[in-house]
């Protein structure tokens, strides 16, 4: 990613402080932006990034274990917007509570419920806790810390335990251990310099063979698919729009993927060229 | 799809009666079968298909609108079931009330979650109706007619509406008239006669240029794609399994889909070759 792309910018983030959206924008600042901006839904995030000066988005787009967040493929499609670099974060999760508690001590466990879906075997190991659901991870645990409930648990990341001051009572207790998501960082629309990675929205005509024909075609260029998600064009039964991610050998541009691949496309969007993303572990 | 395979057999449905499955193993059984099961969930029905003598399964794969059930393909994967037939049901939704009201005299509408989403200009036309999720469409039909609920109404098909004597307020609800759902017919894993169409479930090797290769074969081999799902394999991250649709110009069947792809595959499960569904209205 250009890391001075995002100098100055605030990071609008799905979910609050200490969520794995405030990880990801870590992971894109180094420290050198404005700060982040919760935002309540992915809607608001895109539409900050797309219109709102001064600020860029930070959205997942994938999960290893769930995958696709199909909604979000769609906002890309929504609002001028590009994707200007990509994380992959390992996503561990921890039980929270007040320092000091022993998972003995506590009643109730509290989180999204993806989160408490993700802890599965650990919370079937500990069939005490009542489970209960909330919108967000992170505000789970700064409910806790607030409001000092010494009986109550929240699952959500190290960030958060260290943000609201509480301690991780259990860590990594996930049930699968490769469990990432992959965050994208969204600028506003602009030129962008060649990089290695595409993303692309794509069209086909309706016609036998006419994915094998964009896929020789970029094959043939030195450019290897690395995801392809097809969704409903809402309207046409059966026809499906293609978002696809594609690596080159050398970088590339949007004026070189239209020239390559628009004549075998009834709609070529292109969502942004950049560099392939690090892991990190959140 | 071949009728005479559903004689005799109870058909498991996700949902109760009214429900839109129920209308989709209407259209399966031509009046044949032993009536249909509901059951609770997907899982359920999936596992009555695959392990009770004397009972097939109908199973909702991807709408129109909202896009594929990802859940609904690995339960392919995880039961020995084949795919034995399919059809094209337009979803049209109606609101329905107790015989002889109006929509001035209710208050209330249930429904689940997806119909009332489906449903979203019409409910904003009538801001006075409080919108209440249920679990299932017919459901919340049923109830009315059992407890004579007459200021409640519900969202569900002209099915239900007959099943529990109600009356349709207005038809046809839905935004999108291009609404439809494709409804699988599920039965135990056994030979099958070859047919048209083929559904597929992939693994490639990880390399460069992997899914132009098989989908060059395919064309190649006279085999149309039709559609194409990618799913992540869990504990691989970026790695993922291909449900893949594709259709004949001729019959084939299982041992010449081996033949033809498998060496292009790392894992090659064939779900079932059968004929292309046709539509119907609900």
């Amino acid at each position: 990613m250009d890391l001075n792309s995002t100098s100055g910018h605030a990071l609008a983030i799905q979910g609050g402080l200490g969520s794995f959206h405030h990880i990801a924008a870590r992971t894109f600042d180094r420290g050198k932006t404005a700060g982040v901006l919760p935002c309540a839904d992915f809607h608001t995030v895109a539409s900050l990034a797309a219109e709102k000066d001064g600020t860029a988005g930070v959205m997942a787009i994938e999960n290893s274990v769930a995958g696709s967040l199909l909604h979000n493929y769609t906002l890309l499609d929504r609002f001028p917007l590009q994707i200007a670099g990509e994380v992959f974060l390992r996503i561990r999760q921890n039980l929270l509570a007040l320092r000091g508690k022993k998972i003995e001590d506590l009643d109730e466990v509290h989180s999204h419920p993806m989160a408490l879906a993700q802890c599965g075997h650990f919370l079937q190991a500990h069939p005490h806790l009542k489970l209960v659901e909330s919108d967000d991870t992170a505000m789970s645990a700064e409910v806790i810390g607030q409001e000092r409930l010494d009986r109550r648990a929240a699952i959500a990341s190290t960030l958060a335990a260290e943000l609201f001051e509480l301690e991780v009572i259990a860590s990594g207790i996930e049930d699968h251990p490769q469990n990432y998501t992959r965050f994208l960082l969204l600028h506003k629309h602009e030129a962008q310099a060649p990089a290695l990675k595409a993303s692309l929205s794509i069209v086909l005509d309706h016609s036998p063979g006419a994915l094998h024909r964009l896929l020789r075609i970029a094959d043939e260029g030195g450019l290897n698919l690395t995801k392809i998600q097809s969704m409903p064009i809402v309207g046409k039964p059966w026809h499906y729009r293609f978002y696809i991610d594609i690596e080159g050998t050398s970088p590339i541009d949007a004026p070189h993927l239209h020239r390559l691949l628009g004549h075998a496309c009834q709609e070529l969007l292109v969502h942004g060229v950049y560099s392939p993303g690090q892991h990190h572990e959140a």
